[in-house]
C-alpha cells in the first residue's frame, strides 16, 4: 500500500503553541491554502477558553466560513477537517458549530495529564466517554490523541503496557484513530518499532497515527520505522509549526514539507503538491513572524530530481 | 553488533565550508575536546591552497601539535585522525608532516568532479593512484570519499551502477574505506537502501562509510536505513557545522549529537558521552559565531531518560 494520509495539524498544534494570534480570517486562508496544495485532513481549531488559548479564539467562527467554502467551493469540499473539544462544554459549542470531526487528547503521563488538563487519565477518559456519547448522537467523528507515549519530562520512562491498554480503551470507546504522540522528542526507531508492533497487535495499523515531535531530529527515522510496520497515517505541521514548550528554540512538530519530501522520495503518495506546500512556508513564516524549522522549507526543493 | 564508529568531520570539511577562519590553537582544542568527549576517528585537517582554502591554512602545524600530544597525552593517544590531500604535492606535505592517514576525495557525478576538482572523474582517479602508492610507501592509511552518490545539483540522478563500479575501483586502489556521500542532502531511505545493498554486495559493509547531509531533514532515517542493513560506520560533525554550500542558510553535515542522540536511544554503542559532545556546541557556535543546526544542541538531553 503505497498511500499515506497526512493530518496537518499546523492551523490548530501549531498555531496553539505560537505567541502570534491569527484572526480567523488569516487562520482560514491558511486552512484553505493547504487545501489547495492538497492537504486533505486538517485539524483546523479548538474549543477551549479563549482565556487560556487565545490563539484559537473565533474557532466556532471559523467553522461557519470552512463549511460555507465547502457548500461552494470545489477546493474544500473533500477536506475532512477537526477541532479539538476538551469537555461537554467545547462538544456543545462544537456541535453548534457543525463539526464533523472531533479531537480529544488523553495522555500516557499521569503527571503530564495533570498538568495539561488537571486531571488523571482515569478521570479524562470518564470525562471523555461523555463527549464521545454526545459526538455519536450527533454522527460526528472521533479522533483521539495520546500523548506522552515514548518519555515524559515529568515521569521519564512511560511503560509501552500502559500506553497499548490507553490505545484499546480510546478506540474501544468510539475514536476511529488514535494518534501516538512523541510529544518531547525523545523517541527512537526501535522504541518505536517496539511499541507501534504492541500496538499493531493491540488494535491494529488502520487504527493509529503517529504524531511525532523532530525536537531531537529523530522524527523522520520514526516515522520510517512506523512506515515498516505498516502505519500510514502521520500528523505533521507546516514548516514544523509550533516549536516545543519544553525548550524554547527547539523544534515541536515534524514539518510537512519534510514528511511529504521523504514520502514522495520512496514513492508514497499524499496526494500533496510538494512546490504549492513549500511556498506557503515563507508566508507563514512572515505571519507568525519568526523563521519556522522546516528542513526543506529553508533548502527548497533539489533541481533536476522528482519531488 | 552494536558498536558504530562515527567520523567527526566538523574540524575539516565542517570548518572548510565556514566563513570565520578558526587559528590551528583554536582547531587543536576543538579536536582535543573532541577526543575528551570520546570521539575515537577525526577528520583534522586539509593540505590543500590556503589560497583557495584559507580555513585550512597550517593543517602542518596542527599536525604537530596533536603527534605531540599524543606521544604525551592519555587522552589523544588512541585518536585515529586524518588530513584531505587532493594530489601529490598535498601527500608530499601529509608525509612531512607525519599523518598516519590520509582521505582522497572523488565524484560519482562527472559535472560535479569538474566543477570541484577540474577534472573528470577517470582523470582523479588516475591522479589518486599516485597518491595511493605514496602513502603506501609510507604506511599510511588511505581512506576515501565519493561525493554526489544519490543525485547532483548539475545532473539530477546519478546511475547506481556508476556509484558501485567507483566504490570497487576505490577499494581495488587501496582504499580501506570509502565514505558515501549525500552531497546536497536529497537521499531518501528508499534510495539508501538499494544503493546500500547494492554496495554492500560489491564490497561487504565493513568497507562502507555512509555521509549523509541533513539539508532536507532526511539524514537520521537514511543512517536508519543504512544500519538496518549491517552498515556501521557513519561521517558526522559537531553541531552540524559547515552548512550546505548549496542552498544558504540550510544545513549541510548531519550534528553528531544528533547521530549519537539516536544510536545511543537504539542501543548501539559509539564510545562517545553524549553530554559532553552537547557541551561542545556552545563553544564551536560562539567561535563560528553563528547558531549551529544540530537539533539536540539546540534541544539538550532529555531528562530523567538514559542518553
Amino acid at each position: 500500500m503505497k498511500k499515506v494520509s497526512i493530518v496537518e495539524v499546523g492551523p490548530r498544534d501549531g498555531l496553539q503553541n505560537e505567541s502570534q494570534n491569527l484572526s480567523v480570517e488569516a487562520r482560514f486562508k491558511f486552512i484553505e491554502a493547504l487545501a489547495a496544495a492538497g492537504v486533505s485532513r486538517i485539524e483546523a481549531g479548538a474549543f477551549v477558553s479563549s482565556k487560556w488559548v487565545p490563539q484559537m479564539s473565533g474557532s466556532d467562527e471559523l467553522c461557519k466560513k470552512i463549511k460555507a467554502a465547502q457548500a461552494q467551493n470545489k477546493l474544500l469540499k473533500n477536506l475532512v477537517w477537526s477541532c479539538l473539544v476538551p469537555n461537554e462544554k467545547g462538544m456543545d459549542l462544537a456541535i453548534q458549530a457543525g463539526v464533523k470531526e472531533i479531537a480529544i487528547f488523553a495522555s500516557a503521563s499521569e503527571s503530564f495529564s495533570k498538568k495539561n488538563i488537571n486531571c488523571s487519565i482515569a478521570e479524562s477518559l470518564e470525562r471523555y466517554s461523555h463527549v464521545i456519547a454526545m459526538a455519536k448522537k450527533n454522527k460526528i467523528r472521533v479522533r483521539a490523541y495520546l500523548s506522552m507515549c515514548f518519555g515524559c519530562p515529568f515521569e521519564g520512562k512511560i511503560s509501552e503496557s500502559v500506553v497499548a491498554s490507553l490505545v484499546k480503551k480510546l478506540i474501544a470507546m468510539g475514536s476511529y484513530e488514535v494518534s501516538i504522540g512523541d510529544t518531547i522528542g525523545i523517541a527512537n526507531p526501535a522504541q518505536v518499532r517496539r511499541l507501534v508492533a504492541k500496538l499493531i497487535k493491540a488494535v491494529g495499523a488502520k487504527r493509529l497515527a503517529m504524531h511525532f515531535h523532530d525536537t531531537r531530529g529523530t522524527a523522520l527515522a520514526n516515522i520510517l520505522a512506523s512506515l515498516d510496520l505498516g502505519v500510514r497515517t502521520f500528523d505533521s505541521s507546516l514548516g514544523g509549526l509550533g516549536g516545543c514548550p519544553y525548550a524554547p528554540s527547539a523544534t515541536g512538530n515534524v514539518a510537512t514539507e519534510d514528511v511529504v519530501f521523504m514520502l514522495h522520495g520512496m514513492g508514497y503518495e499524499t496526494g500533496i503538491d510538494l512546490g504549492k506546500l513549500v511556498s506557503l512556508n515563507k508566508i507563514i513564516e512572515a505571519a507568525v513572524a519568526h523563521e519556522l524549522p522546516s528542513r526543506v522549507g529553508k533548502a527548497g526543493l533539489p533541481k533536476l530530481l522528482p519531488v
